[in-house]
């Protein structure tokens, strides 16, 4: 029996969360190895009690200098950023940082495959982007360029990821049509 | 003037950081992106004060899953471990953890290029070894084979990984011959 989409959908789980739970499938199927990078935390203080472990007493969060995600598929580099959005017309430009943008263009230089996964919330839609359109919008808009990405162009352009059970977004089938696209 | 070998050594980094150095190097002059990855900690208390930035005031270390250091290089997906051993003949195992095998192991199956740099501090030189050595090492342990990788396997076996300026271990370049081999 066929089961409808929606049955697999809205069950509350962050993005991040459904990036991580697709990632621990490609993991375990051998499809891809493929991990979110810890958060950098700058420690301060550290107590070391006896007969347990270290406790950290003092920390604060660091920006990272890179984007959320990296591994390698098939001999690929891969290396993306994960972001969501309430909004319904489009994803604004300041829902990423100049610093993922210098990223994402050095690992391009190194023949490293970037997007960006984009959740839509209010639609429940996920899409994945190539990099190079986002870094197209975000030099554009040094130069007066509109400041976000319109859902019609990234409906385009991307490519929507589907929503099933394991993995949960199979975001690798979508890289397989994005690598097509660029070979044709 | 040609400045002697010992002028850029033994200045008290360790190889960690000499790596990092390098790989700042690497990436300012665009010849490759590689990043350690940021020791996972699990928060479990944060303070929010008024006007400053969020506090941690309770954390501790988790075991990462993976290796030290990864990123992308002309097309290639680099992975590998930095150790250290003051011994003299030979790296112990024990400086190994099962899940970086594991790692390494699956990295390998999506044609990643992984291996260990490995310093023996005694000396001040550094090697790379293609992890595939490491893994047979490390299987034949789990056989009762030797504990330790020996010091005149690696000079045999890896790729000496010259001191320098600036890249302080050119390690890329140690890399390369690598490649070269396994080409051959
Ligand atoms: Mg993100
Ligand atoms: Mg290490």
């Amino acid at each position: 029996a066929k089961r409808k989409d929606f049955v697999y959908s809205n069950r509350g789980m962050t993005l991040e969360e459904e990036i991580n739970s697709s990632n621990e499938h490609y993991l375990s199927s051998g499809k891809a190895v493929i991990h979110k990078k810890p958060t950098p935390i700058q420690v301060v203080k550290v107590d070391y009690p006896k007969r347990s472990a270290a406790v950290i007493k003092e920390a604060y969060y660091r920006q990272s200098s890179t984007t959320d995600y990296n591994g390698v598929y098939k001999g690929l580099y891969l290396d993306f950023e994960a972001k969501e959005t309430k909004n319904k017309t489009a994803i604004p430009l300041s829902n990423f940082h100049e610093h993922q943008i210098v990223h994402m263009k050095r690992c391009i230089q190194q023949q490293g495959i970037t997007f960006v996964l984009i959740r839509f919330s209010c639609f429940n839609r996920v899409f994945l982007l190539n990099s190079s359109y986002l870094i197209d919008f975000w030099e554009n808009t040094l130069n007066n360029g509109r400041k976000s990405i319109p859902l019609a162009f990234i409906e385009d352009n991307g490519i929507e990821v589907a929503y099933g059970f394991n993995p949960r977004l199979d975001y690798l089938d979508a890289v397989d049509k994005m690598l097509e696209r660029t070979i044709k």
